[in-house]
């Protein structure tokens, strides 16, 4: 369950801040190295682009898919730390 | 002073949530109604442009100008804005 590691939580915890790309849940150091070569280096870009997209979970997940190579269990992850992250705090 | 209106004010005041992208400081009727038809309907679409641009003022100034015809007030207003509801609640 994605939803409960410790990644994830430790990411819907508290504002993001400064936060790298990689600390949220999904992105490891590979994804992360496609991210921030594709100028996705924070996490707040990420964020950005899941905005843009108007938090729609398709979308988000092919654009994931399309700029880093990202399995579909890691954009998933990745759409529902941002999706938990944007309930509390946006 | 764009800093201390009131629109300003309440803006930056709480998480934005839904809010339309007219609660944003510097964007009225008209330049909202040119955003929406943009693509640009809520205030956290906005958002999502700004970190998209790593929150760099010129460029995303730039943008206000070109998306919306903003004047450099319009835009510098919303920019403010939006940068300082970042460091309160990013």
């Amino acid at each position: 369950m994605s939803g409960t590691s410790q990644k994830y939580k430790n990411f819907v915890a508290e504002p993001m801040g400064n936060k790298s790309v990689t600390e949220l849940a999904g992105i490891g150091e590979t994804l992360g190295g496609r991210l921030t070569a594709a100028g996705f280096d924070k996490a707040y870009t990420v964020l950005g682009q899941y905005l843009i997209l108007k938090k729609d979970e398709e979308l988000f997940k092919d654009w994931m898919k399309e700029v880093c190579h990202a399995s579909s269990k890691q954009a998933s992850d990745c759409y529902n730390c941002l999706n938990d992250w944007c309930e509390e705090f946006l």
